[in-house]
């Protein structure tokens, strides 16, 4: 354990080592004397050691090596610390977390992940509760809206930090806080896990709008219509009372359906330009979380009849093989 | 009076010759067999006539001339127009309609300004109703998302027209719909046009942040705080049932502030940048309506005592010369 301004700060761990777990990290070591760092594998593990800088993402982020505690083991990551931050793309994360056989009893779990589990079809929060039997109490969510790479130019950020202990909370926010970042709190764990998967789609929806020549009027109409669809959305999985103008559910789509930086915006200008969606998935050397949360999201509004032309739109596009022009020119007559 | 699809037009004139205004002319002359135009002086009026193009603003939209019935006497285009779209720069507007002196009873007017009259320092609503005794029933106004350079590009736009008579409303929507306008309706006149002016407001306040050289993810962060920001504003100013994120107001917002088109959003760039506010000022070619809107709603917070740390954010460095850098590192504390 370290010690800021005189208290004891938990033991932390990040698994993953994608743009935003090494974010995580960084991130981390401002506070943290000692982070431990589960890699996806040893060539991973072997250059952050030599050369102290991960050699896949956000490589000009450049790392102490004497404060990371590396290994590919997650048994030996768990066992180690108090705060577990789970830092995967969506879908690598059952292979990571399933080779979990220690004791992780007493342990806080803290999702950074914004998409959902593929092979159960949920958000991390209900995988980690009906699968590993980590109930919410030991469970958080870190929203942003915050891109890696700015993080990575130590840009000024806002983290939403949801947890439903108060103790947690004050953990991961002595954690995280530094001079770049700033951390809100909250209690909508689901919500805010939610949400993060939400405003991919949406974006992916706003970058298929600018590949087929939609300007900036169109776009402000989308994701004002996309924030209201968000919020039918939210209330009707998880019904709680929240400002879906806070930072974590707005700032969060903002973030990600305006900047050149996201990669969801990115999959959807290719589509809307006129690749196929197989070649435009192939061309991203990074996930599009977006792309696999469309099919599963899509289900739960499809079961619970809500009105959701966005999110109908883009899996149409992007699961039923029909046409991007067409189906944003039909978009368009449903959106006020 | 002209037909469409068999219904008989209202005649239709515009006042102003900016870059709003030229806009509102060609939306019109999609539906309109003829538009009254009251331009600036004689110089824009034979240019139009002459060459079928403004000069000045939207240079590459060409008029078919024999549509237009251009003037620079307002009595003139009062007197032949059922509806007169007021679209000058607010500071101009005082100018342009204290020479009305015609009879103007029974005539709708329209404003498309999206700002304060800096002699009343008040909304274009109440000083038409003040100093002209022009009921809000006689009123009507146009809000965005709308940046007039994608309207001469055709880009698929969506208007709101706010109006209390429903007949109104749909005349409205008649002389606006076209292949690339689409018009969402409202009764909210107030809130529409103080939402529109805000916007400004906080569009030179995301244009500062980019030119301090905070990123991507603090700009989502003051977004999301500043329609937070808004919504209290009408709320106290005019309280009405709305939903601050349906276009008119979200949408609006989102377009000034993103776009590059948005000139409030470059001048706050400039003064981010380190232009004084005056060399910053003078080096735009068009008025940023914004920069007179800071004092007047300033002013309405200060004394309705609400908390609007954006709004005396960009006051204090517009108007009492405070050091940029300094008030938005100030800012940055009071977000969330």
């Amino acid at each position: 354990m370290a010690k800021k301004k005189g208290k004891t700060l938990p033991t932390v761990g990040v698994v993953g080592s994608g743009s935003f777990a090494t974010a995580i990290v960084k991130m981390l070591l401002e506070n943290a004397k000692l982070v431990h760092w589960c890699v996806r594998n040893e060539f991973v593990k072997g250059a952050l050691e030599l050369r102290g800088h991960n050699p896949n993402y956000l490589t000009a982020v450049a790392f102490d090596v004497k404060k990371l505690k590396i290994t590919t083991d997650i048994n030996e990551l768990v066992s180690a610390c108090d705060i577990v931050v789970l830092a995967t793309p969506s879908i690598y994360l059952a292979d990571a977390i399933e080779k979990m056989t220690c004791d992780y009893e007493g342990k806080l779990f803290v999702s950074a992940i914004k998409g959902i589990v593929p092979k159960h079809n949920d958000v991390v929060a209900h995988y980690l509760r009906d699968v590993f039997k980590i109930g919410f109490r030991s469970q958080a969510v870190i929203a942003g809206p915050c891109h890696a790479e700015e993080v990575a130019m130590e840009r000024l950020s806002y983290l939403t930090i949801a947890a439903a202990e108060k103790e947690h909370i004050d953990a991961l926010r002595e954690l995280f806080t530094s001079d770049y970042i700033k951390v809100s709190c909250s209690k909508d764990i689901l919500g805010n896990e939610y949400s993060a998967i939400l405003k991919n789609i949406y974006a992916i929806a706003a970058g298929i709008a600018s590949g087929l020549g939609y300007g900036d009027n169109f776009n402000a109409v989308l994701v004002s219509n996309a924030i209201r669809e968000m919020e039918l959305f939210l209330d009707a999985i998880y019904p709680e009372h929240r400002e879906v103008n806070d930072s974590a559910y707005l700032g969060d789509l903002l973030v990600t359906a305006y900047s050149l930086f996201s990669r969801n915006r990115n999959l959807g200008n290719l589509i809307g330009k006129g690749y196929t969606v197989k070649s435009a998935v192939q061309s991203m050397s990074m996930v599009a979380e977006g792309y696999y949360a469309t099919r599963g999201i899509y289900e739960i509004a499809y079961e619970k009849k809500l009105k959701t032309p966005i999110i109908n739109t883009v899996f149409s596009i992007l699961y039923e093989g029909k046409d991007a022009e067409k189906q944003f020119k039909k978009l368009t007559e449903k959106l006020t």
